[in-house]
C-alpha cells in the first residue's frame, strides 16, 4: 500500500525518511495525495493552516467523518509513521464504496501539516494551529536548522503566512476525527491482536536547554580558564536519565547543536532538547524543574554566571543557563464512548485492545479542541518507530484498512 | 591591514568568520591573494595541494626564505588567526622594498590550504599532504558535513584530485620558513612585550569517538528497553575533563554530530571529536587510551555490546562504541638556532620571548620534514582565539610586520 511512497524522501544510505514539512519530499507527498483525492473524484481544500481535506459529500452542510493522519516523517523516520493512517483513509473509503455505501454525512481524508515538528522544533504544527492552540505569531517566528523561519517557508512555498491561526470554518467541517496509525510499542504483540485502540495520550512536552559558555582554543586555553558549556549539558544528560528513572517517566535528549562546532574550539553554545512524557503529569512537570533547577546551580554548570530564571531566556548573553519550553501537551483522554465503540466495531468477535501510548498525535489535538476523536493502532512488530526499522506485517495493515472502513461505515450511518 | 579581508565569509549574526576550504568564501579569498601576488609583480604558483605561493625572484636556481600563514578559518572564527600572517607576509616585502633590500635569495609569501581542518576534520591538510605525512587516498575519501568527499569538493573547485600528495619540487623551494601568527594564550600579556617567538608546539591530536546505540521513539520506548548512545557520550565528556585535570594536559570535546537528531527519538549514533593536547606526548596518549577504554565498558556505555577495539572501526554495525585517531602531531621542537637567531633580531633591544604554545600550525608540519622554520607571535590582549572575539591592537600588529621584515632581512643576507 505504501510502495507508491517508498521513493519519496529516502535516504539511500539508511533506508531512513527526511520528509521535512514543505521540503521538497513533502510537495511531493502533498502532490502524490492531490492526485489521490482527484482520481477518486473528491473535493481537495487546503485550509490557511497548510493542512489537505479531500471531502466525498460537501462538509459546509453538515459536519463530516474524518480519518487520516500526516505524511511528513521525523528526520530518518520509518515509512509507516504517518502514511499509513493518510493511504490507509484514501484505501478504507475505496472499500466502503465497492461496498455500495452511500454516506448520509461527508466522509473527509485529512492530512496534517507538519506533525513531526523534525524541521521547526515543534510538533503537530498543523492542528495547533488550526486549533488556535499555538500562536501564528510564535509560530511563524520559529527557525529551521539553516536559520530560515517559517514566514520564510512559507512564503516560498507560494503560501500566504498572514493566513495562520484558528480556524473555525474548517473546524466547524469535522464532525469525527479517526486516526490509524501504527503502534509504536508492543501492546498489541502481547496482546496478539493485529489492531488495538488509542485509551490515551500521555502528557507530554518538549524544553530547550541552552549553555552558554565561552568559545575558546581548545589547545591554548587553559582549563581553568574555560567556560566550556559542554561540562553542563553532558551533566544534564546524566541527570535527566536518573531523574526519569527515579520518577517513572521517560526524557530523551535527541537532538543538540553545538557552536561553533569547531573539534579544536572550546564551544560557546551547546543547545540541547528535553522530551518528557510519562501517565503523570506531575512527575514529568516535577523532573523539567529539577532538571532546571539543577542546570542553573553554579556548582553543576561550572559556567561563571548563574541561570537567568526558567522560561526568560533567549539563548544570547554571557555564560549561564537557560530553560524555554517549546511544547507542551496535557494528559489527553479520548472520548469515552467513541473508543468503546470503536473497540467494539473494530475488533470482530472480541473488542479490541485498548492501548495508552506516550505518542503525541494530531487526534490528541482535535481531542483536546473538544472534537469526538479517536485512533486506531496496527501492530507492529518489533515496537520501533521513528527509525528506518519502523516496520508492520502487510496483513495486519489489510486488518487496519478493513477495521477502519467498519469504523467509518458506522459513524456514517 | 585585515580591513579588505572584513566581510569575506563573516557570519553578519556573530561576527565570526566561516571560511572553510574550498568554500565560495575560500575561493574569494584565494582571489585576494592572487591579486595581491599581482599587484607587487611577484609570480603566483598553486602547488598540486591547493597551496599558493607569490614569489620575489625564482626559486628553482636556489631555495629561498619564506614567510606566509593560511587565509581560511575555524567555524565562527576570528580575523587574526591565519589571516594576519599572510598580510603581514605581503607588509613586509613591501617594507624590505620601501628599504631598498635587493635580497640574495628568493622571497616567498605562502599560503596553506585548509589549516584549521574545519570541514574534512584533518588540520594543516595542505602542509601534511605536501610533505607527505597524510596519505592523499585518506584525504580524497574524507567527507564534510554534506557528505561531500576532498575528492568531489575539489572536482568540483576546478582542482585534479589525483595530483594530491608529497611534492618534492615545491618543498625544494623552501629554504627557511618564518610564520607570524597572532597569539592564542597571554603570554606576551605577561611579558609585556608586543612580540614573541615560538619555542615548540605541544604535541595534539584528534580523536573521533562514536557511539552508536539503537534510534527509537522518544515517547513509546522503555528506558530499560533503550540504547541511547547519549549517555556513555555525556559520560565521556565528563571523563575527559576529570582525565585532562589529573594528568596536567587539556582535552575538548568541541564537535558532536547526533544522528538522527530529532528531538522526538532515542539516537542512533553520536559522534564526538575528542581535542587533547599537553607538553608531555606520554600524558596526552594516556589520556585517550584511558577514554577509549572506559568508553568501551559495558558499564561506563550502558549500550548492549562492548567496543570494537580502538581505531578499528568505522562507526557501523551494531550497539557500541569505537574511537579512531584522525591526527597525531608529535612535539614540535623549532630549530634551535633559527629560533634563537629570530629571538635577537625580533626583540629590538631585549631579545623577544620564547613561548610554547599548544596551538599546531603548518610550520610545526614544515618543522617536522626538516625544512628550518620559526614562528613569531603577535601579542592577543585576552589570549582568546577561535572566537569572534580574537584581537590584537593595530600598533601591536605593525610591530609585527617590523619585526618579520628585520627577521626575513637577516635572513636573506
Amino acid at each position: 500500500m505504501l510502495e507508491p511512497l517508498a521513493h519519496i524522501g529516502r535516504d539511500p544510505a539508511t533506508g531512513g525518511y527526511l520528509r521535512d514539512a514543505w521540503s521538497a519530499a513533502d510537495m511531493e507527498l502533498r502532490e502524490w495525495f492531490a492526485g489521490e483525492a482527484a482520481r477518486r473524484g473528491l473535493d481537495l481544500r487546503e485550509d490557511r493552516n497548510g493542512n489537505l481535506w479531500a471531502w466525498w459529500g460537501d462538509p459546509s452542510r453538515r459536519p463530516g467523518v474524518v480519518t487520516g493522519s500526516h505524511l511528513d516523517s521525523v528526520r530518518q523516520g520509518g515509512a509507516y509513521d504517518g502514511p499509513l493512517g493518510v493511504v490507509s483513509a484514501f484505501a478504507a473509503l475505496d472499500l466502503l464504496r465497492a461496498r455500495g455505501l452511500d454516506p448520509s454525512v461527508p466522509l473527509g481524508v485529512a492530512c496534517f501539516t507538519d506533525e513531526e515538528g523534525a524541521r521547526f522544533g515543534v510538533p503537530c504544527m498543523g492542528s495547533r494551529l488550526l486549533t488556535g492552540v499555538l500562536d501564528p505569531g510564535r509560530a511563524l517566528a520559529l527557525t529551521d536548522d539553516e536559520g530560515d523561519t517559517l514566514a520564510d517557508v512559507l512564503a516560498r512555498a507560494g503560501r500566504e503566512p498572514h493566513g495562520l491561526g484558528r480556524d473555525d470554518e474548517t473546524l466547524a467541517t469535522v464532525g469525527t476525527f479517526v486516526e490509524l496509525h501504527v503502534e509504536q510499542g508492543r501492546g498489541l504483540v502481547t496482546e496478539g491482536r493485529p489492531v488495538g485502540v488509542a485509551q490515551a495520550i500521555w502528557p507530554h512536552g518538549r524544553w530547550r536547554f541552552d549553555f552558554r559558555g565561552r568559545a575558546d582554543h581548545a589547545g591554548t586555553t587553559r582549563l581553568a580558564d574555560r567556560d566550556d558549556p559542554m561540562l553542563p549539558f553532558a551533566r544534564m544528560v546524566l541527570a535527566a536519565r536518573e531523574a526519569a528513572a527515579r520518577r517513572g517517566v521517560v526524557a530523551t535528549v535527541g537532538k543538540v547543536r553545538v557552536s561553533p562546532g569547531n573539534a579544536n574550539a572550546v564551544p560557546g553554545l551547546v543547545s540541547a532538547w528535553l522530551d518528557a512524557r510519562g501517565a503523570d503529569e506531575h512527575a514529568v512537570r516535577a523532573l523539567v524543574a529539577e532538571l532546571a533547577e539543577l542546570s542553573g546551580l553554579a556548582g553543576f554548570s561550572g559556567l561563571a554566571e548563574l541561570s537567568e530564571p526558567a522560561g526568560a531566556a533567549d539563548g544570547t548573553g554571557g555564560p549561564g543557563v537557560s530553560v524555554r519550553e517549546e511544547s507542551w501537551t496535557p494528559v489527553v483522554d479520548f472520548d469515552t464512548a467513541l473508543r468503546d465503540r470503536l473497540a467494539g466495531i473494530a475488533g470482530g468477535d472480541t473488542p479490541a485492545p485498548i492501548l495508552p501510548t506516550g505518542a503525541g498525535h494530531d487526534a490528541g489535538i482535535l481531542a483536546t479542541a473538544g472534537i469526538p476523536s479517536a485512533m486506531l493502532f496496527v501492530r507492529n512488530p518489533t515496537g520501533v518507530s521513528h527509525s528506518p526499522d519502523e516496520h508492520a506485517e502487510r496483513a495486519d495493515c489489510e486488518a487496519g484498512v478493513v477495521a477502519l472502513a467498519d469504523v467509518l461505515e458506522d459513524l456514517c450511518r
